[in-house]
């Protein structure tokens, strides 16, 4: 059975969440609080070097990081993962999208506004960054998703599970979705897929360790 | 014909370049100045509404943006993309990496310091947060490669080919190897394989358009 390291209120271990959830697969979850340091702990370091969740033990130590390419290993072989060479490679733009054009942003926001005690004004410097860029990557997926229902392969795919994490959670940390129609019918698409389970996050609740 | 659009300097399009010339994949390249703005025309963001390069043409008029999956369509079917589940989830995993933890400094890093006339000086206030993690993420690829030839599958992979791309050039932009020796031999074994070719870029000799 798998065993899943992840942190119930990242968005990028609630990728892999939700994707085991809709595929039926029975995993153990550890929780890692990355801020309490459980993620930089000698132990935790030997199975990630990175530092990082999620993190699934595929087999018994056997290790992998990075929550999109643990979406490609769980989803493999399901409707999830498109195998067409060019279903793949659009499934993955996107995917690489969302790690360098918005997880950097709209996730950096979710973190330091949403959950963190007092971390909006310890990032001050960086909200006007966060604001620019989030939304110039919310432009580029408005404009996809006014002519497709999905992002890649016509159906939906773990490329749309990689984007709907932060993308969901976006207006709890000041992004206004009112002038996206298209993102927001598409986050009620994803939302009423069968098998959808939510990321049951609380607000503000954590405070950085000294 | 495939084309790509590309910059010459750019080491996110010197990955497809140099994976399309160790395929022998015939292809026409179209030279995108993103200094100029070239990027940011209408006839390019028509194509690319993200703006960047590099972007293959994969058949008339159906495009593909990032670097990292355009390397899987191009590669794929050969051996330089793992089809293996496990396999392909390691080298998906480093391709992530490339994305989320080595681009965004070491790669910024190369394109300001090495490339822009001035940069130096215009992003002075980013050079701290670039050397820390940016020495943060070789010191993970120098662990994994102190145990292993390669980046996924025990061979060279396009996982090699997109880290390659700007580890080869960091000693260009204030980042020191010398304590990196797996990286060193890993850096003579990549351009020590058949059919490769040099990024061909030239320092300091551009300019940001006003």
């Amino acid at each position: 059975m798998y065993t899943l390291y992840s942190m119930q209120r990242s968005g990028n271990s609630y990728k892999v969440r939700l994707a085991l959830a809709k595929l039926g697969i029975p995993h153990k979850l550890v929780e890692v609080d990355i801020l309490q340091g459980e993620s930089r702990t000698p132990e935790f370091l030997a199975k990630n070097p990175n530092g990082h969740v999620p993190l699934l033990e595929a087999a018994p130590g056997r290790y992998l990081a990075e929550s999109n390419a643990i979406l490609w290993y769980v989803a493999g072989g399901s409707t999830l993962a498109p195998e067409d060479r060019i279903d793949r490679a659009d499934a993955l733009q996107w995917m690489f999208f969302e790690q360098h054009s918005l997880e950097p942003n709209i996730g950096a926001a979710f973190f330091w506004l949403a959950l963190i005690k007092g971390g909006r004004d310890l990032q001050r410097h960086a909200h006007e960054d966060w604001m620019e860029d989030g939304y110039r990557s919310l432009g580029v997926m408005e404009k996809h998703l006014a002519g497709h229902r999905y992002f890649a392969a016509d159906r939906y795919t773990i490329a749309d599970i990689a984007l709907y994490a932060y993308t969901h959670v976006a207006h709890e940390c000041d992004f206004d979705l009112t002038r996206f129609p298209a993102i927001r019918a598409w986050l009620d698409r994803v939302a009423a897929e069968p098998g959808h389970v939510t990321m049951d996050w609380q607000a503000e609740t954590l405070a950085v360790a000294e």
